[in-house]
């Protein structure tokens, strides 16, 4: 059903080939993890949240992937922390853009920035590099789904606290990321918003969870866990 | 640039966009073997020639992924071999068989089958049962190259020897098979039909190979290559 969903997105110009590819690969990873959020994941999912509720000028940023496979869990996300949303392509026409944006706003989305980029991230060549000053420019924490390596490299540069959504735990995303979240965008998003709800107000706990997270160790468990899961069927021999 | 390719077979009407999806899903695990022949697909891929030297009725199976990714590796093995050829596709259309058939024959394939099925996989529904009776139908060893699971299982249930080509070693094609190789097509099909060579008439090695050949230690072995790869980073720190 995601993937008939996905196809057509691409006949409407939302959506790339290449980006039907990607997704591909961040299937296989889901499959190793069962199709569900693993604790790891789970425990970078708080740790999200906690950073978006400690940051000045948190942002969401989505492309067409994203777009196409969760728009209103995250416009649920942006508005309960509350966070700005920008709109950001790897293959960007005006037109596509154009389109995205008016799709975000027919899903519910309000003030999404992105159409007039005034910025640029420093480092990083081609339209992927283009921004606004007010959303990812200016931003401390920036939610990243589906983002290619290069561009959190470049994010991480500019000293952002990067929380990656992506299903690759080994990917150069997840790899530079602060707060590296390997689960799918869906089940992601969900439980980052209801972390948002439960940790709102509680600046000891927030404190203490900020402390005491490791992106090593949630990757390494992330990977752990895959290989175990792995094994398991020849374990049962 | 495999990308580029497979995106504009989608263009031509020989690829689906679903077929990215399960590309990208294949990609993953590529990626996980560090995008080489690991030895387990070696040896899995000797067995595969070994089998295929034995059998009375060989054929080599494509479908569109496996036609845009490597038509003229597949002619080859094919031709060394020598085993019939059959176009089987699951979102099936006589313009898309023909299509297919057309650009085999333009990459220089003589005499492929598919175009007017005479036969049906029993146990299958939908077109993808659809074969011709002097190939699939009646074939002893089969190579399959990026197949569906139910596809595989009925192949099995007739009693022919499949050897599948498939990145995922936890697929349900790759659990079926009897030759299960997790490698790429293109690094697969010359690495099987180097083998060919190699082993043509050498009668005694191929029993030795047949009789040795297990498709549960190929599979464990490789996913135990994968699971000390993904923990390699982290066995250093």
């Amino acid at each position: 059903m995601v993937r008939e969903h996905l196809a057509e997105m691409v006949d409407q110009g939302l959506v790339t080939p290449t980006g039907l590819i990607s997704h591909g690969r961040g299937e296989a990873f889901d499959y190793l993890m069962g199709e569900r959020t693993i604790p790891p994941a789970l425990e970078a999912e708080r740790a999200a949240a906690a950073f978006l509720l400690r940051a000045k000028k948190p942002i969401v940023c989505v492309n067409g992937n994203s777009i196409a496979l969760e728009p209103k869990g995250l416009i649920a996300l942006a508005k309960c922390i509350p966070a700005k949303m920008e709109v950001n392509i790897f293959h960007r026409t005006e037109e596509r853009m154009r389109m995205l944006i008016e799709y975000m706003e027919s899903q519910g989305a309000d003030g999404i920035l992105g159409r007039d980029p005034d910025a640029r991230i420093p480092n990083l060549t081609s339209d992927r590099a283009l921004c606004t000053k007010e959303g990812i420019f200016d931003s401390d924490v920036i939610v990243v789904p589906i983002e290619d390596g290069d561009r959190a490299e470049a994010l991480i540069a500019m000293g952002k606290i990067v929380i990656s959504i992506d299903l690759n735990p080994l990917s150069r995303t997840s790899k530079v990321a602060s707060v590296p979240i390997s689960d799918e965008i869906s089940r992601a998003v969900e439980n980052i918003a209801r972390f948002v709800g439960e940790l709102r107000g509680k600046d000891d706990e927030i404190d203490s969870i900020i402390k005491h997270f490791s992106a090593v160790r949630t990757r390494r468990d992330t990977i752990g866990y895959i290989c175990d899961s792995l094994m398991s069927e020849f374990k049962e021999n």
